[in-house]
């Protein structure tokens, strides 16, 4: 978090420098020194320990230009890797990835449902030493697991608050009762948060952008990185876009609000809306359970990316109300960059994105001073996941700048 | 800005340092060294420097138990000065202050009006030298002169783009022109911004608070100090808060948004509905001209706040409104607490506070995790001045980490 990142020699500057080495490397000593404008001493302090965690290693020296040649410093690829699992409903999501970024092994299992939760950690834990096996890592070069749920958090505690679709999980001690079952470093995490610094490391986002991800999945969250790190607030709780009110008089959200945008965005309402104007009939073949709300939406998307008339009346009416609410969030934080990742944007990712792009380029505050970016994840259904490895990369390569492990 | 915290001796750690010495003073090296976890070269280095700007001094030594007694380290109150200058329409109010932080010196007078802004700049300059004068401030000990506006601003160019109320000062060079008529360095910057950085110098919020001021003059506005730094955004254009949307489908404002609270909760608002509701019947004596915004708004609140039935309901709605916006701004930055700031609350602040309060605790997302504690500034009328001379103090104290003062 950025506030640790005005102790000297600390994770900031630790992250600072293994971001610049991955962007920029191979680098030497002295080309940091000019970059971060850190001290010479402070500058090998800190390499000796990333050399010593293997975390970057030597890579030859500069060719000799009459002065003493440089050794040059690069991301040791393979001597760390991280694990991030998104639980869902629907599916769990395994994700294995470097410390240069990228993802080396992925897979699709079956979700939490309504199981009980003790079975479904249980279920969890197996399936990682599954997973890392079957990726071919050898377990003591991970460096942790970090498993993403629907937030809100209570990240001292490792447990959820309340989750949509999750709902039995609320108090369960998710990250203690992994940490029992697996040899590694346990965190649990928000998906959107996860998502955004997932982001920012793959797709090398300046340090010095002001950026956010808007994630969609059966939620509207976000997640915004500020300095390379992640914007967590008071308690963990912060950007919680999905309840940012574009009605004060609006409909009663669960969270105690009025006018939520997830209450008008996401998927279920978008598909109580089909209800409502009868696109149930319009031979769609949604199903309409609490279960089925990521397939019908898929359908939904599919349908109107294809030219379905009232399927595109339906999404750009939710793109139309998240686009609102962007706005406001972009106004609150002035940002350079937005990112639309989760799986709801998976299909219908350019609309929504076209409708967020017309709305910031009329109504944004600061557009006279700048634009902001609007682009789509690469891989919207993974984001998540991926940005949990993420996660426990950046944590454990500068410990105390990212999440706690508990161990 | 944060953005320049992850340089280790940066101006991040200076500003850090000169904080816990005001706040907690007289210190030692070495508890700055415990408190800071800087190495003791890089606090020797910043003591060094502060030492001689003469921001610090020594303050004797710890009685010797045993070990070397240590030299302890305090503010220096009188070494170093600035004003700060809130320019608007109706009034211009100058505000000296010191490092440790209280104010010296207050002047009000006449605003800028419809004058033209080269004869408004040259007015303000020469009231400068009055004040300073009269303040008793030797010149060479002002650190320089902070001139807040109601944003937005382009503050490489040190040029407003748009203000409600002062239209003519539309790209108008102030910084520049104001700087080449006077002897100190000179800053423009947002009120509502300033008004933060104010509130956390004067009331000593922990600087591990997420904190934001809501500023209310003529428009809204917030500010956000994170780490004890103005948090600045892409543009120096964050934390819009008057141009959060309350409603998607609501009103056209002239930023190009719809249903931005500033248009519902605003005093030209208020006033608005006054007429509407006819409430320029009831004996209130009110003006309704652009010139008397202010003034009206005030007979108002104090009509409301004396039991006067319709103009009770003008502000409560309001203020619900305004409440409504605040949720949805801390439900993004996740906030430990609110200050109201600003010459709108003067009067009927604490029915603004109350309505805050109430919708806070019910609809706050992260409630359960953490109140937001909801308060009033101590002067609201000079908040945004007050808050001027810490912005000057701050980057004069710690030059990067407050606003670029142009020489």
């Amino acid at each position: 978090m950025a506030r640790s990142e005005t102790v000297a020699s600390g994770p900031g500057s630790r992250a600072l420098i293994v971001d610049i080495i991955r962007s920029a490397g191979p680098v030497s000593r002295v080309e940091l020194v000019q970059a971060t404008g850190l001290t010479q001493p402070t500058i090998s302090n800190i390499v000796r320990q990333l050399l010593a965690s293997g975390v970057i290693r030597e890579s030859g020296r500069t060719p000799s230009t009459g002065g003493k040649p440089r050794t040059l410093l690069e991301i040791n690829p393979t001597a760390l890797y991280a694990v991030g699992v998104q639980l869902g409903f629907e599916a769990m999501t395994f994700v294995a990835a470097g410390v240069g970024g990228g993802t080396v092994a992925r897979q699709l299992v079956d979700g939490a449902a309504l199981d009980d939760p003790q079975q479904v950690v249980e279920r969890l834990a197996m399936q990682f030493r599954v997973f890392v096996d079957t990726a071919g890592i050898p377990i003591d070069s991970v460096a942790g697991v970090a498993v993403v749920v629907p937030g809100p958090l209570s990240p001292p505690l490792g447990t959820m608050f309340r989750s949509p679709t999750l709902r039995q999980w609320e108090g369960f001690p998710l990250a203690a009762t992994l940490g029992e079952l697996l040899p590694v470093p346990v965190v649990l995490d928000n998906d959107a948060a996860a998502a955004a610094i997932g982001e920012f490391w793959t797709r090398r986002v300046p340090r010095t952008d002001t950026f956010a991800t808007v994630y969609m999945g059966t939620g509207i969250g976000a997640g915004v990185v500020i300095d390379g790190a992640l914007y967590r607030g008071a308690s963990s709780n912060a950007a919680e876009l999905g309840h940012l009110s574009i009605d004060a008089e609006g409909v009663a959200c669960s969270c105690g609000n009025t006018g939520c945008v997830e209450r008008y965005a996401a998927p279920a309402a978008v598909l109580a809306e089909a209800v409502a104007t009868r696109c149930d009939f319009l031979g769609l073949d949604l199903e309409f359970t609490a279960e089925s709300t990521g397939q019908d939406f898929d359908r939904l998307a599919r349908a109107a990316v294809g030219g379905h008339e009232a399927a595109d009346a339906l999404l750009g009416r939710s793109a139309d109300r998240l686009a609102a609410a962007v706005v406001s969030f972009s106004n609150a934080f002035d940002l350079d960059s937005v990112v639309l990742a989760g799986p709801s944007f998976a299909i219908a990712g350019s609309l929504y994105a076209k409708a967020v792009r017309t709305r910031m380029e009329r109504a944004s505050f600061a557009r006279r001073a700048h634009g902001v970016r609007i682009e789509i994840a690469s891989n919207p259904r993974d984001s998540a996941a991926i940005g949990a490895a993420a996660l426990v990369l950046q944590s454990s390569v500068a410990p105390g700048h990212g999440p706690v492990l508990s161990a």
